[in-house]
């Protein structure tokens, strides 16, 4: 099987999220790093790029560069991952996509509501796969999860409680390094802070896993250090499309959480229970019963749980694969073989859609609004 | 030393409730068990008590023949512990505090605010001990907690998460199981099914260990299995007098959970987290430092937790020795040395003021109102 | 039903052991503390004994008096529980065994093999029951594990693997202390330290779940702090007579462990795991199935587990109650319904011949040596 | 920088290692894999190898054509694994050492201590790079124990207990299965079933982190499924050279451990644990204090342990991972940094030696013996 083309534009030296785009699309050895325009330096980025073996001509200084050098090409790239800071998304997503690139994009997709259906939009027209990189859904236990509620293991689902919680920005003395400040500066963050960050991944897996939509919403928002605009801490509360209730817990100043991610979803005849820093097992218990630990790569998993797992039962598997999952599917998806579990530009909207209805929610001292983007109401 | 003498009642042959407070009361030798009305069933109450060892002339058919039979004694009970139904709690420990006893009630002290304030005017006007059975704070581990942030060990505390989250009314075909159904019923229940039973622990529990107390809330009510009538699931978002955040996370159907009670604390400098199934050890992050273990009966604890620790260090102790500690604290403040960590009427108010409070936020779509009893505000 | 009377030998003031007794024997009101003598000095036993509600002529002022006190008596104490010094335990066992009375003795139950056998000899003429404090048997938890492994449901046990290893002693600045030196010094803990402290918990807890005795032993001793002539960390390789492979391993120089008991069963069709710090789950994992978490108070433990739990599921109990649990068996046993699951004197003098064993096959550089008491080869 | 080229041996379509390597190397894109003979049936491998985007004529078909077709390239591999069957190893690292490539052989390195020695002469005559796939010592974690015992922050190193234990041969229906049977058959296996499986990544670990050499040991075999010649179950007793007590279980009829590979260092100021399941955080407890819990990618660790983590803190990495730690590791000695973490040619004749000195042990009732390779007697 041939190797894929691929192209990465943003996460550069330096970046975090470089390396692990990099580590995700080459570590099953799918896809050929083939192109990138890397820095918003041009030189910068292009002298990058080739120090990590891209040939000097698909080395770009910016994103048109990239566009107009890849579009006329036989060999074009097959897929553009976009790892811009997150107010350019929208424009470069749009931009490939109408290009007929497929396109992972970083979350948030969008900054607004209105881009995020016109993502949507441009993303069917143009008929390609436009991905968004809620890579925690890739897991092989939530996949396992996901599956089991559809296959009603644990019945109708009436209660999903999710939380993404650490304490990295708790501390106060540390509130201005600019690492930490921007993240609650609606200059640079937009209308949210840690719900915009780190909620919108517990609120996609909720809607992944229970295989539902979020509907309507009531949000509380505090800075629980004063000189944030922006909320380090949010509690929201929601309700599924199916009427699945749904509490969400988010937060930077939990001190002593560290990654801070899981998900409890309770069912009519059992329960789930995940969490990020040992994503490896997941929690069962049916109705009556005793609590049973899956474990990755057992026997008689689902199919989308067993077919992302690379190594026998107990080996673990962290988060740069769960990236790499992300990029099986969309190798997958590319050449044809559709992966509904790829999160998608509508998931992309609706989380727009939600963080929008909960700033508004938490001005009206938590009035429930509609979490839907318009064009799903 | 001499022992106490201590009557019961309530807590007739069969319950569970019973045990666990003989148990509690008898475990350090401190009380004597002298006098009882066990059940309201005169002659079965009688014989109960008798078999367990009281005289027969202190084995009483109700608790109004228990009052008469005291109030004249010499040798009249020290302690009186109230475990009848949530209904007559009000009742019974208002007259046996008017009568010059020591009470300790059972939660809910009282089924409304009007009520709970009349048991704090009665206690304070009768000098006595009101303690109300609030067992989980009795911890070491809680005590040393609330110790910690009474020294300032994690600053002023920003945010206080808690869930007292269980499965067992998950079953809905068991859901009219009488020893279940009572609960969502609101005419045996009250106004509220799981706020007002679990709930209302883990309230308590925040306000103990931040040493503060709930000004307002807001919440949000469910009734997943639809048969019932009150919440089996509930949300509350409150501030504390002091600006602490506070998230309580209630539920009785959250299958696989199995007692589900935990406690998190944060704080400027550092955090702090619980869980009751395994009671002994307590986690505690500095800011910028490594979560630590604290074990109960390690060196250097506060003299709090450190008096109620019975062996050593890593020999678990459990829920049975919680409520002893009550029983530590209360012999303590009958001997006159008064113990600030008992929870007393004041507590019992305040939890029943953010019962009625939490329903009718609830009733109101999540509108924030005024948690305290009137005569706190 | 008339509590038993109660007699305690040691345990005066300040010990760890005789509130742990006094718990035990009154937790669940069966016995009523009549007589004591409780320290080896007359008058600070006699008075200790008053203060703790002894009547005068029962509080005694050594176990020789109190020998002559009670066997005139005829509200005789139904038990003693002797908790002296271990060099004192033989005698004082045999003494009050001879002359009637029930007895339960502290672990070890002697300091030799011969005064082993003699016990059991003098028990069985006694006709009285004769149990050894090997408390941790007692949890619920591990009575389910016997009672499945005796209903067949991991199979015939191929192996088990034990260890009881803390860190209490690892500190070498500390190990002048006279209450951490005196376990290694051969003057006066015999002829063996760890091992013979903790080891034998272990021993004996493999013996009781597996239900079937160590036939043959190999050693390895070490003393990892240089100034220790007996051992502080040993590693003995077992096999019991059914042929079940054994591994055991214990120490106090295991720093970050704290209390340190574990015990795993392996059989043909399934594994067991249980945790002395988090004592009220039992992991269990049937061959190619998932691991279950069976909890303390589940619905349809077998009978020896159930009647040991006093709160319902997910309530914590902890050691102070497993000790309870040795005096519920023992209430029931002196009240004529035999409880074998009772630790008794054949259990002990296995104990000591196991120690002896241990000794001297790590004197031969872990040659394989006879563990059973001649009397049971 | 220019990749380095990578070629492979054995690891064809279906084996579950060929995917763990070719993710390892090229993880994090430091090699291009370039060349491979990866089955013994030539056609079969050439035609994977292509399939696998290797040139045609680098798709040799057995190894020594791969090395007559290397040794004369201008553009020769960079690095050759050896992944085929255990008896193989030898001979292939020895022709590839011999011609002038850089090795990384999978464990066990030789089948016989002679053969070790040769590879060990080899390697240091031929100046280039022969590593052993001792993987689990490339966790982050494990360096940063390794590097905490070399700064001295333990003290001197008392006492390391090791257990790799797991229960996938735990079923006897399934023991003729030959994918289980061929491990405890000598014709196939050599003379040690489970401990030269899994037994040797553990006493290598305990080597790696106290930095010092067994000397010595004393083994206890046991075959629990009767059908098996070669052991399914054994405990290795050993002292290193510089007197470190050390104990080693393995397993692989622990029913319920799954991986089931954890490792406890205890120095004179502290002790360390680690769990392959949970494999990015360290428990760290110093003397008299709290246990504390390291995580992969907090601030302040050794430089061994954070160089090779690749995403921030809490955000797990797996066992794939570790395998690409050490062709990171094999990246940077092959341009010339040492590092001296790499798992070589001395380790590796130093497990055959422990192997056959276990075996020999195991067959003499457990006497000790000599656990070095006479060269480094």
């Amino acid at each position: 099987m041939t190797k894929l083309k691929w192209g990465m534009i943003g996460g550069g030296e330096g970046s975090q999220i470089g390396p692990a785009h990099r580590l995700g699309a080459q570590a099953d050895g799918q896809f050929e790093f083939a192109a990138g325009a890397l820095d918003h330096r041009p030189d910068v980025g292009r002298d990058y790029a080739q120090r990590l073996g891209i040939a000097a001509d698909r080395a770009y200084g910016s994103w048109q560069d990239m566009l107009e050098g890849e579009r006329g090409r036989e060999d074009r790239v097959d897929l553009v991952t976009v790892a811009t800071p997150n107010a350019t998304h929208f424009e470069i997503t749009k931009a490939f996509l109408e290009a007929g690139f497929n396109v992972l994009c970083e979350k948030p997709m969008t900054m607004s509501v209105e881009e995020g259906e016109e993502i949507v939009r441009v993303a069917e027209a143009s008929g390609k796969v436009c991905a968004v990189n809620y890579c925690y859904s890739a897991y092989p236990m939530i996949r396992q999860a996901r599956a089991m509620v559809r296959a009603g293991e644990i019945g109708k689902v009436r209660l999903v409680v999710t939380s993404f919680s650490h304490g990295h920005h708790g501390d106060a003395t540390d509130a201005d390094n600019p690492r930490v400040r921007w993240r609650y500066d609606p200059q640079m963050a937009g209308v949210s802070g840690q719900f915009a960050d780190c909620g919108i991944h517990a609120l996609h897996m909720a809607s992944f896993i229970c295989d539902d939509e979020v509907a309507r919403l009531s949000a509380d928002f505090a800075s629980t250090i004063p000189s944030r605009v922006l909320e380090d801490d949010a509690m929201v509360n929601f309700r599924m499309t199916g009427g699945t209730v749904g509490r969400l817990w988010t937060s930077s100043v939990a001190i002593g959480r560290q990654h801070g991610f899981d998900i409890q979803v309770f069912g009519e005849t059992g329960g789930l229970k995940w969490f990020s820093e040992h994503p490896n097992q997941l929690e069962y218990t049916p109705v009556g019963g005793r609590k049973q630990i899956i474990e990755k790569g057992e026997g008689g998993l689902h199919e989308d749980a067993m077919r992302l797992s690379r190594v026998s039962i107990a080996h673990p598997e962290g988060f740069p694969l769960a990236v790499a999952n992300i990029y099986c599917d969309l190798a997958d998806a590319i050449r044809g073989e559709a992966r509904d579990s790829l999160p998608n530009a509508a998931d992309g909207v609706r989380s727009m859609a939600a963080v929008h209805g909960a700033v508004s929610s938490a001005q009206q001292d938590g009035a429930w609004v509609d979490a839907r983007p318009p064009m799903f109401r």
